[in-house]
């Protein structure tokens, strides 16, 4: 009987996964409003009885992919790598998985077109912020930015210009020039902000550790 | 008769511009996909019959609207201003126009909302980076860029991170924070493009005879 509850366990999880990707498919391609439950069952391969099983709602799979995108963030075990080295590491992780993952492109998506526009919702973009600004407190911290820089108006700007330079390398080259657009971000930042001594520490365009763990296909560990 | 059909032509054209008016109201609020010829026309105070002599489909409407923001340009009357600030003033006229009009809302969420996701389109940010372009050429041929910048790169991160900073604005603070949002754009991407020697020459709140223009209501001019 264990095992057969495991089983029973592990099929359930696997209709879960499918149900995300199916949902994130047709997210990703048609948009929240022209989306349907019958859309997202079919992306899966599963009955919309199983769908209704596992999420009540097409609100309830936004809500799903949306958090999503966070666990990108560094979690416990502490990178040796400086902070706002860290900070620039993750603008090229999130621009790797939008390039490779159509999880994180709905996730992506969700927050831009409807949690801007048809229900605002301020939550996603504020913890970006507000992750981006503990690593950038720690940087100041550490002496990598100058003291005069107000670190919750530098974060609130990286978010904002990374949002803006991701849609348009979406638009314009389907994100192919994406990592290029994130490192001319960085280099034109930096100068601006980091003590002119301490620039040649830092790589705009990543560091070899972070291009090392995507090429491990570690991109969201 | 002359008198007559100058008349008619001014009633044409006030109707023209109701519609326009409603089109961005119902655009600004509920964007594409969720409103209606008939939404548009009541918006506007009109018949459907007299909206359809003057455009013939939602999607001429939402053309029209995505046309107009471009008007913000500098028209042929050259300022006395250095083309770096021309460009930094422009990015606050937007803001500007984004706070004080509902018809560039309209336009500007017609292009991000639907224009990069819906049927994605270029070549809005293409015009913008364009212009934008024109203007960093002109500055780094007068010695206010350094030689190493590529003006079109510059000009693509330029108008991807200001339509990035202006959505976050949109969502987290309805806007009220826009112009300081971009006065930090320019505050720390300067350093990095500008020679040193002369970073005091320019202004990223905006020059003051951009905001003698505004306190005029001159901002479309």
């Amino acid at each position: 009987m264990a095992t057969g509850s495991r089983t029973r366990q592990e099929r359930a999880e696997a209709t879960r996964r499918a149900i995300l990707d199916g949902a994130a498919t047709a997210f990703d391609a048609a948009g929240f409003g022209s989306t349907s439950l019958t859309d997202i069952a079919q992306h899966a391969g599963v009955t919309k009885g199983a769908m209704y099983f596992h999420f009540q709602s097409k609100e309830a799979l936004a809500r799903e992919l949306v958090a999503e995108q966070f666990e990108l963030l560094p979690g416990g075990a502490e990178s040796e790598l400086r902070a706002l080295q860290r900070a620039i590491d993750l603008t090229h992780r999130m621009a790797h998985g939008l390039r490779s993952s159509a999880r994180l492109r709905a996730g992506i998506r969700l927050v831009i077109e409807r949690g801007s526009f048809s229900t605002p919702d301020p939550s996603p973009y504020n913890q970006w912020i507000d992750s981006v600004r503990a690593m950038l407190a720690n940087a100041q911290g550490a002496g990598d930015l100058k003291s005069e820089v107000d670190v919750g108006d530098l974060s609130t700007y990286i978010v904002g210009a990374f949002t803006g330079v991701q849609i348009t390398s979406q638009v314009r080259t389907a994100r192919e020039d994406l990592h290029e657009r994130v490192a001319d971000l960085w280099t034109w930042l930096l100068p601006g902000v980091v003590p002119a001594r301490r620039l040649a520490r830092f790589a705009p365009a990543g560091s070899e550790e972070l291009w090392a763990a995507l090429e491990d296909g570690a991109a969201t560990g």
